[in-house]
């Protein structure tokens, strides 16, 4: 798994119905030291988080082995809200 | 997921015979600041798009969880058309 | 899904007995301006294309769900050969 | 597979229930050379390591099947501690 | 599908018990000018192979889809031993 920032949402009109009722949230990557990557995800919120907040995003088939995303088609969901890093020499609190 | 423009599609006469039916779209990666990536993806388009619109596209295995695609041997469809992106400091409209 | 030349084959003697009678081809990508790049693929070819010929190739687990390829191992297949590239101002002819 | 050093763990009390009781740990991947890369997982421990050992990480949907990971959603996995590299020339103990 | 050469092995006491007598080896990837990269994979042994032979590697879940390697959590299997590549305008004998 792989840990990012929600930095915002989505609108779209036009889609597939399967994707009816599911938030699918922008989340940057984040590397080991806090720093943030180019790289993003647009990802389904399986638990309610918000802007700003640092979460834990699953990615690929795996994505896809609960209830709410079976046969939806979706390759990247968040999964956990991720309150603090713990380091061999050191404790980061993310917020 | 990932968000991209449509930007060509592909023309392909001698074919595995799963194929055929399936409209098959260029779509060029674009980042979360709205510039392109060196990186594409030949995808199926399960909604109707066209040229020139941003399209939220899943990748992998994923790709294959719609009836359409099932047993198709497709690693990339397009399953929404974005219409606005929404950052904490601000709306950005797509098109 | 992914564009490509056949630029070679490989000869394996030593081989999962699966792979017996799978042509494998060396396949090297290719950006959206026709430009090759560095990352190459040995695909199985299911359609029959030949060298120097441009392909589309299927990565990952979808490449399996074929009955040809069901159950073989497989992680890249060659599932169209590529004759046209329309793009919004200018048509490319592959060959 | 790859390799990697276990740097830390993650705290998360907001989560999908299905991570219940799953150890989560940062790994940071390692090149042959020894050198550690940019990139890290966070991976589910299922054999019992602990901070700075070396291990071997499991990703993608290859993560699920055991049965301790069946359909929980996990995209990356510790299944072995690696003790000794043995290259032609070399022997690496790693600790 | 990708190239690779067997440059190692590794030794772990401490391990899922369902790696016991899975011959692990090192394998560093390949581009098709025959220079290796920075890339390697932990790769599970199907056919017998030693140090130093050229090797074709089936990555992700593709990698479970034979007998020997079904529920067993692999991402990386070696296939085939390489003895030559044949390109347009030049045979590659590897050794």
């Amino acid at each position: 798994m792989i840990l990012g920032r929600v930095i915002g949402n989505i609108v779209s009109v036009v889609k597939d119905e399967k994707y009816n009722g599911i938030k699918l949230l922008v989340v940057q990557e984040m590397d080991i030291g806090g720093n943030y990557e180019k790289k993003y995800h647009i990802s389904a919120d399986l638990i309610g988080v918000g802007i700003d907040e640092i979460v834990m995003v699953v990615n690929g088939t795996p994505a896809r082995s609960s209830e709410e995303t079976k046969d939806k088609g979706l390759d990247s969901i968040i999964v956990a809200k991720i309150e603090v890093l713990i380091f061999k020499d050191r404790v980061v609190e993310l917020h």
